[in-house]
């Protein structure tokens, strides 16, 4: 076999380029991802890879059909990962708890819309048991380390996803992203992380974590390869009670970020939390000049309705959804909970019905407070953690240190909004830094198209590893 | 004093056009008002009667500003009542619950509205205790009576609102409607009741009944009157978390009904429930044809998903709402509920967040089954209530024919659609039936032009009683 991956070599438009001059075949591609994840440093990326010759037989049938008819499936070839928390036929889903394991008989609708678009699944990726943290250190499966230092977290939930595109070994990932399990791992490794809006890809066939309000999650190399990703995603799924179809309306009414000046919110600098990172505070200075001289007018906003909102995710009966969602299992089996998710799921019992709703009472408040201020800014730029942590300094305090770091994740998803979490440089020692764009619902590509000028800019490209 | 009200008389366009030639003034009608109130034979219609003398100063204000400036406030001089759960300033709000009562230093939001549009309140009327009911007998101020046969319910829970429109003794009322309160008293009373668009009305210094699912309604003597008081009263109000702007896309968008022929929904006649009255079953195959005549298209729909939802309300734990809602209260002082009402308050305490979310995820469910049909009917045509009973005969099965009288109301707001009720017809006996006719959210005002020519077309102009 003559081709290897090179950095950036997965990109989509390069494997695309490569396909389509003839250079490339989809069979040799899967030959050397396997030998990839061969020498791959990070043992603890995937909980299930699937069998070579499976992959190589599906890679088979798509080249017989690229013969047949010059195929244009947007991603013949393409191949990516999946969060172990969404199904794919015939093998196993374990969010993270092998005794919960099962073989679903159906395909999650998102990937059956991947696989038709000719992708090319490799495997199911390691994530903070039930998709419950924001550190990637709570599985069975072993803690997923960060590929820039090991000694580091990745970021959870979707950890091995992240790690999985950041050590291209995929083109792409799906991860899930409920408070922020989709970002936070493309921050701590160099990549883009997509948290769409609510409703827009499907969630039928992922085990719920937080039922309203998870969202399917895309990690990228670059915005435009997880837009295409999105492209194949979206749409409304008539099995999925949480789908919305995107406004027809808005399709006129893009984000009024084209036509400079636009204008994006930060936090007051009292209301930063960088706990004590003095590298990610510089960082995030370098990103809000960054989005100044690609035509950003910054505007100083008021970011205490955002924190007590995350606090309300926290602190709040929303836990009872990941109780009900695997309420059989932990009533029954309890002891196989990861000891820190069993602590935190086990919680959701203690909440009454009088407790969501009033909850739900304070949230609509803080979504009316919250309101007013998308007339003022086009966006909410966000470091996408205010620090990162190793490995033992987690395992020591499991609890506090991923409450920090969703300082500026918790609240999207319960404030209706959509994120890209971008590259945004690297510390003194080498580990990156991200930042997050964020926007009300349904401003996803206009938003994007703004995420990708800054990664450009930022001019850390292609590189997902070891640029610093 | 010369002027009296006759039948019609409190219509809005009767009494501006008596203002604008000088034929009438706000004190004569105010005067004319309390004198017929005295004289209504059913005594239960108000809670508290606002002193004569407050509402003559007030006409007498309202005159001085319309001799200084020619005043063209859309309501001058319209007198109104409100449901007492719904605060007015410096007057008792008892939910019909003596021990409950407290009197509020700020109106309602939108009885402020009403009268700074130069409207006339009268007094807070009767209601099912707590705003927990349809019948309008649960209430220790004595059952509202149906001004049409007093052995008969008025229906509720807002009953004295919707008596004292039907009785003429107000040009209109406002009542709440979480499960069909501000339709079935329309339907029992033959008048108009129109429950807009969930958030369209502020609820702030409503008293929450389901505070998710709550509005306030619009009783009046026809469609137009009921109109022009939904457009002073509606608009965003900051105040409010549950308040929704109505979106500036639905301007250009009105339902499909101006242009003919538009399509209206009935259920299969299996799914049509009169709970044995034939008088009610042949009125609607009546309003039917009615609405054909109109240019109306029927479509037969399978009504299944919508009375599963209607389940979902009454069995479900949104009870935890109305629990919550005087939680306090109840905790203390529970021997001071009405007894129905303090049996179903207190199931409110049995749920846990785990049912709330699992059943919020079955409505969710609901709505995605019913979305579709809307591409197919334009609105939806039911019977207001399946039958009316006798106050005997629900006094002696209170639960399961209060249940019964949702059939066709308790779907709406969980399914977040607008609604009006209109009159259609009488029974043998004498009694009113109406029909709702039911439209997807914030389609209120074009529902309202055909639920006008529905109510013209059946002749029952503005004879609120006894016309049949």
């Amino acid at each position: 076999m003559s081709w290897s991956i090179t950095e950036g070599s997965l990109a989509l438009p390069t494997l695309q380029r490569l396909y389509q001059t003839g250079q490339l075949r989809p069979t040799e591609l899967v030959e050397a991802i396997y030998e990839r994840i061969a020498a791959c440093p990070v043992k603890t990326i995937w909980i299930h890879l699937l069998p070579r010759d499976e992959v190589l037989a599906q890679a088979a049938h798509l080249e017989q059909r690229w013969a047949a008819a010059n195929d244009a499936s947007p991603l013949y070839g393409i191949p990516y990962a999946v969060k172990d928390n969404i199904d794919v036929a015939g093998h196993p889903t374990t969010a993270a708890c092998p005794a919960f394991s099962y073989t679903p008989a159906q395909s999650a609708t998102v990937v059956k819309r991947l696989n038709e678009a000719g992708a090319l699944l490799i495997g199911k990726t390691n994530l903070d048991q039930f998709a419950t943290g924001l550190v990637g250190t709570r599985s069975p499966y072993g803690a997923c380390a960060n590929p820039f230092d090991t000694r580091y977290i990745a970021g959870g939930s979707s950890a091995g996803s992240a790690v999985a595109v950041a050590a291209e070994l995929v083109s792409f990932a799906l991860g899930t992203d409920t408070a922020g399990s989709g970002r936070v791992p493309a921050g701590f490794n160099n990549i883009v992380g997509l948290k769409p809006s609510k409703g827009l890809v499907s969630t039928a066939g992922v085990l719920p974590a937080c039922r309203s309000l998870d969202c399917v999650s895309i990690f990228a190399l670059t915005c435009d390869d997880a837009q295409t990703v999105l492209d194949v995603c979206q749409g409304p799924d008539p099995t999925d009670p949480f789908s919305r179809a995107k406004p027809a309306h808005l399709a006129s009414q893009p984000l009024n970020i084209e036509g400079r000046p636009f204008r994006f919110g930060v936090p007051v600098p009292e209301q930063l939390q960088f706990f004590g990172n003095g590298d990610y505070a510089r960082l995030f200075h370098e990103a809000v000049q960054h989005m100044t001289d690609l035509g950003g007018e910054k505007i100083e906003i008021d970011y205490k309705p955002f924190v007590e909102t995350a606090n309300l995710l926290y602190g709040g009966p929303w836990v009872a959804e990941r109780y009900s969602a695997i309420k059989a299992f932990i009533t029954a089996r309890p002891e196989e909970l990861f000891p820190a998710t069993r602590t935190i799921i086990e919680s959701g019992r203690n909440f009454t019905a009088v407790d969501a709703y009033e909850s739900y009472y304070q949230l609509r408040a803080y979504q009316q407070q919250v309101a007013p201020l998308w007339r003022d800014i086009d966006l909410l730029l966000v470091p996408t953690a205010g620090t990162i942590y190793t490995i033992e300094a987690v395992n020591a305090e499991p609890l506090v240190l991923n409450t920090n770091l969703g300082y500026y994740t918790n609240f999207v998803n319960l404030l209706d909004l959509c994120a890209w979490a971008v590259p945004n440089g690297f510390q003194s020692n080498g580990l990156p830094m991200g930042v997050t764009l964020i926007a009300p619902a349904f401003q996803d590509d206009a938003l994007g198209r703004l995420a990708g000028a800054f990664h450009r800019h930022r001019q850390h490209g292609l590189e997902a590893i070891g640029s610093a």
